[in-house]
């Protein structure tokens, strides 16, 4: 059926695509085709499925142009945007709230603190260049984050503030990672549409010494932000 | 501002609601609001975050209930569905093609193929009961998928077969982890909508030796798998 060889066709396309194979535009129908062992019809709707997720452009004189770059984010270690990205440009992040929060009894547990305790919350819009490329809600603990948000925000990596405030390294953090659609105003926020994928980060980081300090919601543009990673097959 | 408090709370409840917190129902808007020391118009908008991304329903006289169950999928060890969900159920699988193929220049080279050879390409829609939730494109090396293929798919993960068959154990895998939209036809088969959110995973796995052998393009329901797992910081 032509529909599941297009995605076979368009899955392949894709890494291709990050990978930056053509970045000087695609290769034509017929040239993909001969690649692919497919129909032009089949590349066709290849094509037409990447277009549709916003992945390239496509103009009858123009030819086929990849129309986003995707970055690349790190699921092998424990880094914030500002060092993950640094290869890619300035990360600068724009400080939606700052405040002290009594914690609702699920945020406090996460903490290890008490129901109604304080901690702190930053939200933080956090742009490479003047793309926005996530939403972040941090919670910290009250001792890190009064020291924290003494800071500048704009500028720094949360993580790097905790090292250098704390005396501690970081140690490890426990991921959750999801696909959810933006809702209407967090799209707004990221400049995306209602209902675009959003690669959505829960993650609690703790000292090096096993204390829990920063609990984040993280929402990333799934059109601009990839996660890589590697895994070993455990013993078993 | 009230939407940007609403996703506060969505934010921490979504995973209260994952971790089963609330499987008899919500507590009442008045109960949340003391929670999250929130008004209730913020509960509210909270709450109706919650039900566009399908994971609660409400209604007048029923009150607040969680509406789809979230399953955990590892990013600690490489394992295949099957024995990743065992505690939740029976997986199976639907063979939807199982085909020779000649590899295109892209997947040939992830494979350290020649272009033009042959693999074995494998398509699944995995089930956990009656519920898809993952369509699977697979592409073998070809000594290793011809003999894969001579055994059952429906009720077997590829990685059990591949070990089993080879003589050798998995080693690591190189994973890429995306949010996409579902295509039209990827939405029909997952039974979603249009534009749903898929968690879209690409893995390379290697045998013990290092030989790439199975390269996967895994479309996850995004409203039915969150992927966890644990992250170091490194050493710098």
């Amino acid at each position: 059926m032509r529909a599941d060889r297009a995605r076979q066709v368009a899955d392949v396309l894709r890494h291709q695509i990050y990978a930056g194979a053509y970045d000087d535009g695609l290769p034509s129908e017929q040239t993909l085709a001969a690649e692919f062992f497919v129909s032009r019809n089949t590349i066709r709707e290849a094509l037409a499925v990447l277009k549709n997720e916003g992945l390239i452009e496509r103009g009858p004189k123009v030819g086929t142009h990849v129309a986003v770059r995707k970055f690349t984010h790190g699921l092998d270690a424990l880094a914030g945007l500002k060092e993950t990205f640094k290869g890619y440009g300035e990360v600068r992040n724009e400080v939606r709230a700052v405040q002290e929060l009594a914690a609702p009894p699920a945020v406090a547990r996460r903490l290890h603190l008490t129901a109604g305790a304080p901690v702190v919350f930053i939200e933080r819009l956090r742009y490479l260049g003047e793309l926005p490329l996530s939403l972040d809600l941090t919670y910290l603990a009250p001792d890190i984050g009064a020291e924290v948000v003494r800071h500048p925000l704009e500028s720094n990596d949360i993580f790097a503030l905790i090292e250098q405030l704390s005396g501690h390294r970081l140690g490890s953090a426990s991921l959750a990672l999801e696909a959810i659609p933006a809702d209407p105003h967090s799209a707004a926020t990221l400049q995306v549409p209602d209902g675009a994928p959003v690669l959505m980060l829960e993650r609690l980081t703790h000292l090096d010494d096993g204390r829990p300090v920063d609990l984040e919601y993280i929402r990333m543009r799934g059109d601009r932000i990839t996660m890589r990673g590697s895994l070993m097959r455990s013993d078993s």
